[in-house]
């Protein structure tokens, strides 16, 4: 896992850097195209800054690094530096599953040794410089005098150069699901003093932060995002933000007595990110968090698959008369028999793989606001869910069924049942599993954010492993790029998504800060394809999906995860079977992705080509705001004939009252064509593209 | 698991009692002899209180009882008494393994309602009286009002009407292994305030308080012993000392937030016991404590079994040549497979049960002190311990091996890899494991004894079960009978046992105190048989056992388990096969027991029948004094010859000179046998009586 001794050889550490050395002096690293720019120095006192610039411009001014540790003297000052070692790697790799098929990994890197006068302590800090942004990490290597260690606080400094935008998550150590706020960072302590948005289970920090992924920008200038990569075996970072320095200062999720990370040496904390770009599409572009990954820990990957899934699920949300509980005569208990079957007759029609199913199990009469201990058992479902039959049923017709696994942040109870959990999967057919942690968690006092949980998370997905399961984990941390290394971690939830429509509605620009913010860290479980998004249409359903249809099409395309679900009920696709059809073709994997054009928080329009096929797709999606967006579709293959099928919000359409008026047509179009395609406000555009067949090479052949 | 309502419904709690319901009126209970009396009442304030008497003399005063709860009214006032039920139940039971084949089951029980009348709640509390003692518990039903809460202090009070002398241990979170002390309760702070013991992983309770199973005497007048009965689903109880009042208060052990139990009605708490007697002998003679734990849980108790055992294990402590852990080269790793195989042939020879081997799994290295969560995995054998060849071994030899699993604490770990360390047991043919919580608990800010750790304990005996395995707990909370619901949890540590002999020594008193106070709860591994007791024998070991060999002996009859070793090196047995002719012959399951005699801390003699067979054996310790003890063998059946093998210490034997000094003797016996044996300073004394054969009965057969 750790292997930093071994890189050590291989770099040559022995090298004597002495103008380093000497304290006044500063350690330089630039990128490979030149246009970033980091600086590392220790001061007289010892201590250690870094600041990063980009095509000459501040990015961060000079930032402290360093921890407060318990019982013990603080990595903070005294430092010397004592050794330096640099290496340039430049490489491809491919995804199990991903954006693109190959990926670049190409940095400088420069790892830098301090000794701590004071008591003779090596602490090692790793920088690797990307063109798209920098990665850092702190390394502690085996010594007498720092074995087993306690992590107060981690003091590693952001400090800004600029008042941005930025676009922010309130710093909570238990739920990632509050709504985005957009201010500068001179308005970012007012706006947090606002009581927090109710969520269930929440832990605010108590002093103004925020979570990451953090996306700062000065439009058309700089964009920033700052974000971990590979977090393990450490608590997620928030940020604190002190406004009289321009500050942000890592500030660890706490466990229950208040210390922050237990480590072992030889040890690292996670990367430190932070994406630069003097274009808005560089952002989503960026490969950096992945790249700071380790690759895959399994050798075979082959049942590693995408899936495209519907479930018995969104009719819990806004039907009224469906309930995950079985309660007193199983008479609204949505997850019987017959409702499953109805679904997966549905997937096995439309090409759909799979089919999630809630509320199957035992449990779900007290489960939620009770802090319960032995609330689930996984193994035991309703009197009206029949295991054996639907196993059956649902392979006859070629479908897989997904298993639900929810905690209720009852991880004591989970994990000593996990094993028995995923040998009746196995034995019932399932090959991936769904896992929620709504509620404060057990371990009481230990937090969703906290180490302990975020080793929790891995190891389940490794225990799936061993099962050849996937997940696809609800509530749990946000992601950091894990599934390059755990890549049957499928999918996160770890944002706001779909549910948050059907209570009380996401605001139209959601969608549109998402690239920049949540799937920084990797694939999200969004949900959707709601065709149905007036609520109204269920007696007593006041609610509104914030959405055109065609918008929900294009979520296919602008929010990677490949794992898609076509939320809404089949009975609203089978109402649209022409918008619907745009649903069955987009594929969950890609060979190739673009970032056409895109603005946090306003648009994004992406171009992704289908893996394993010639057909591209393009999604691209607005704010609360009417565009015009163009479409150049240079992406294509000089020379080469498509059609275009798009899908296009009609010219009176729009969010909030004219959500499904559409259009569809097929043009033939080629790299050179240049589309002007008009959103509605809260809308969006879809388009398929598919190679049109060369009747002369099929003759040849 | 928990009936109050269909017991009520039997009961029939709709009874009113219109006496009681006056506020000034007290409820009565007596117990089946008459000789305790109990009354409850409810003052004025509503404040509910209990008063126990013995021939009427007081043993408790007037005691509160209540609760202090979280974000919640406290139940301690405001209530009035509405309903009063009484039962008497007298019946006898069998455990699958015991100190005696039948027990009497026989009380009066009153269970009586109370009703908050600021906000509705009702109170349940449970009272059963036997002619050996009280117990009581509370009850919640289920109530709108009452469904799920946190418990921040349990307030039941125990108020002593004499200044007694009293046995007692040290209140701490997490260890029972603190020495005794003896005092009046009057110079009770006075001996709490010396600092405490050293213990790895201590939790001293940081007001005046003691620990359970409490030994209170007035010698020759009445003993008292308090203690707490089938203690799961809430936190071991510590008895906080208010000396102007003369009253024990309860105090829970808390988790880490500081809350002290988290319950759904229908809950109920632990019972809290009250044994008396006007004789020492009436205290260990008690089954009180068992009589208030439900019946096994288990309809299949076939494979649960008694075992005597040796081990590798001894000679890691005295021998400075042997270790647990493997270490660079295994040049000293004791669980080597040529050494276990050199035990198991051992075993087979003596006719021993079973063989424990610790230190066989990888992980020792750094197990300790480091509070390391992911430290033994329970399946990886250290290179030079052939698991499949020791199985094959210890088989063809018809012995046993005992599985080790060290958690060190680290419970996370332990519970996600049971499943898996249960089934690698099974595999490979061990039956039995012997479990260790050395360390801080993690997760962390938990404690051995609270809420989360007490379910833990359970957790593992009843997945033990379903694997048919057989669970023996070191460091785990003290015992509270549970050994009667779940006995495959054959026996436990909970009390500083032989070990300590080897770190500086127990008092010679000690085994005197035990039967007072950890014993009542249930059995305990002492692990005795240490023939070799001067430890200078081991080349740099100045060490010393405080007993003389016959002593050793004696622990077999006055140390009650199930599960026996005999812990001494094979060579030591070798060199004393007299002596260990005892060892061999005495059995770990009983049909009878009677104490003899015995004063707290200072002797006491036992007998006890042999189960399945007409032998009797006879065990008798003392202190640091020596004495005669008068052994009446009235326990004998008239009119039938025995024949008695007596082991004595030798009159110039001394546990601090003379250990090995014995003598063994035969002599015919019967029921009007009185023998009068010595025993040394820190000496014992053994007998095992085997009928002699009636020549004429053979001859008629």
């Amino acid at each position: 896992m750790y292997k930093w001794y071994s890189r050590v050889v291989a770099f040559g550490l022995c090298m004597i850097a002495p103008a380093f050395t000497s304290s006044a002096a500063a350690q330089q690293l630039t990128s490979p195209d030149g246009h970033l720019s980091l600086t590392v120095s220790c001061d007289k006192k010892g201590t250690i800054s870094y600041q990063l610039d980009y095509k000459q411009q501040p990015v961060l001014q000079p930032s402290r690094l360093g921890f407060v540790l318990k019982d013990t003297q603080p990595l903070l000052d005294n430092f010397e530096p004592v050794k330096v070692s640099r290496d340039t790697v430049n490489n491809v790799w491919q995804p199990v599953l991903g954006e693109q098929r190959n990926i670049r990994d190409h940095y400088h890197e420069m790892l830098l040794a301090f000794r701590q006068n004071r008591n003779g302590r090596t602490l090692y800090i790793r920088f690797r410089l990307f063109n798209d942004g920098l990665g850092f990490r702190y390394e502690f290597p085996v010594q007498d005098s720092l074995r087993f260690f306690i992590i107060r606080e981690e003091r590693t400094e952001f400090r800004l150069a600029e008042d941005h935008l930025a676009l922010w998550m309130r710093g909570d150590y238990d739920t990632n699901e509050y709504p985005y706020s957009r201010t500068r960072l001179s308005g970012l302590n007012r706006e947090w003093e606002k009581p927090p948005f109710p969520v269930h289970a929440q832990s605010p920090v108590k002093i103004p932060s925020v979570q990451t992924p953090l996306m700062l920008f000065s439009p058309g200038k700089l964009y920033i995002n700052i974000h971990e990569a590979a977090l393990y075996n450490y608590p997620a970072m928030q940020l604190a933000w002190h406004e009289s320095t321009k500050t942000f200062t890592s500030h660890l999720t706490p466990d229950a007595l208040g210390n922050k990370g237990y480590l072992e040496t030889p040890a690292h904390t996670p990367w430190r990110t932070v994406i630069v770009s003097d274009k808005a599409a560089g952002i989503p572009a960026s490969r950096l968090v992945l790249n700071l990954n380790e690759p895959s820990s399994y050798s075979d990957v082959s049942w590693i698959r995408p899936i495209k899934y519907i479930g018995v699920w969104w009719e819990y949300f806004v039907t009224g008369k469906s309930t995950w509980a079985y309660g007193k005569d199983g008479s609204q208990h949505g997850a019987n028999t017959a409702n499953v079957k109805r679904y997966i007759d549905f997937a096995a029609v439309n090409g759909i793989d799979a089919v999630l199913v809630e509320g199957w199990n035992t449990g779900w009469e007290d489960w939620f606001g009770n802090w319960k201990e032995d609330v689930f058992d996984f193994v035991t479902p309703y009197p009206d869910f029949n295991v054996d039959e639907l196993h059956g049923y649902a392979k006859e017709k070629g479908v897989k069924l997904i298993m639900h696994h929810e905690t209720s942040g009852s991880v004591s109870n989970y994990e000593r049942r996990l094993d028995t959990a995923f040998r009746f999967m196995k034995e019932n057919g399932y090959n991936a599993v769904k896992t929620g942690y709504v509620g404060k968690i057990i371990p009481r006092g230990e937090h969703h954010d906290g180490q302990t949980m975020v080793n929790h998370y891995v190891h389940v997905a490794k225990k799936a492993a061993e099962h050849r399961i996937m997940v696809n984990s609800h509530e749990a941390v946000r992601p950091t790029g894990l599934h390059r290394t755990y890549p049957n971690w499928i999918a996160q939830e770890s944002a706001r998504g779909t549910e948050f429509e059907s209570m009380g509605g996401l605001p139209p620009n959601h969608a549109c800060i998402l690239p920049f913010t949540r799937l920084i860290g990797g694939p999200m479980d969004y949900t959707p394809g709601i065709f149905q998004t007036d609520l109204s249409w269920y007696a007593g359903n006041r609610g509104r999906v914030n959405t055109t249809l065609v918008k929900q099409l294009a979520y296919y395309v602008t929010i990677y995860s490949p794992l898609q679900m076509a939320a809404d009920l089949p009975e609203h696709y089978n109402r649209f079977p022409d918008a619907f059809q745009f649903v069955k073709d987009v594929p969950v994997d890609w060979d190739t992705t673009c970032i056409l054009e895109a603005e946090p928080g306003e648009f994004i329009t992406i171009a992704r080509k289908a893996k394993d096929s010639n057909s591209w797709f393009v999604g691209s999606i607005t704010n609360e705001n009417a565009r015009t967006a163009p479409i150049h579709l240079g992406f294509l293959p000089a020379g080469s004939k498509y059609m275009a099928r798009i899908y296009n919000d009609a010219k009176n359409a729009s969010y909030d009252k004219n959500p499904q008026a559409y259009s569809i047509r097929e043009i033939p179009v080629t790299a050179s064509t240049l589309l002007q395609e008009y959103l509605a406000p809260g809308g969006g555009l879809a388009i398929s593209i598919t190679p049109i067949k060369d009747s002369r090479k099929k003759t040849t052949q």
